[in-house]
């Protein structure tokens, strides 16, 4: 666990989130501000700075993970497709410096392109959505 | 093995492709139409529709291959970061169905956005970036 690392705390439980699954060394839960409906994060409860160094065993879990969540938006929300994204340093728009997965859903003729432009989502239709995805 | 998938003929080696790395049960080569300078993708070597329908060791070992691609581009090619990214259906982009994980180099103020205008690369340079990674 690292001080002042967002994504620790949400680990720890003293940052809330809405949190959709989890296994031993990973938890998926909803990005606050979702580039689509569902946007959904997958992190190893391992702290590492970026993907390049967190520990196969803790990348594995995160991935297998994040396959699960992938085929459940795609079930639950009715999405058409997903990405799958990583953010390896500020160059490539990573902004929390703790490894994360991207699971975003896509739906036909969705407007997405990456970057996003981050707003703040709506918090009950964020919930709202995690109660879909649980 | 799928008839008529391309990633299958490069697996193969009845395609050409300029492979970088490769593991039991994966391989990394050059994308022809890259984002940025370096960008390659990371398949199982087993055929699959996406991640979704990817065995877990096929995912597995593509996944743990791409991410000493990450640290290598960066690494070899000078680059800033890397993004990872997976497309699942043609509504998030993908164009090849056969399971593929993308590593983009990241440069610093690279006009990086996705989706990106695929468009054919000079086959040259990519060829001498392939032998930088190699
Ligand atoms: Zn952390
Ligand atoms: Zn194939």
């Amino acid at each position: 666990m690292s001080e002042n690392c967002l994504f620790c705390g949400i680990v720890a439980g003293t940052i809330p989130s809405e949190q959709v699954a989890s296994n031993d060394r990973a938890i998926a839960f909803m990005d606050i501000n979702p580039a689509t409906r569902g946007h959904l994060l997958v992190i190893p409860r391992e702290h590492a700075t970026d993907l390049r160094e967190s520990a196969p065993e803790d990348l594995i879990a995160a991935t297998l993970l994040a396959q699960s969540m992938v085929s459940r938006v795609i079930d639950r929300l009715d999405a058409d497709g997903a990405n799958l994204l990583s953010c390896i340093g500020a160059a490539a728009w990573q902004s929390v410096f703790h490894t994360h997965l991207h699971v975003i859903p896509r739906y036909l003729d969705d407007p997405l392109k990456l970057p996003w432009q981050p707003s703040s989502g709506d918090m009950d239709s964020i919930a709202a959505t995690a109660q879909e995805l649980r």
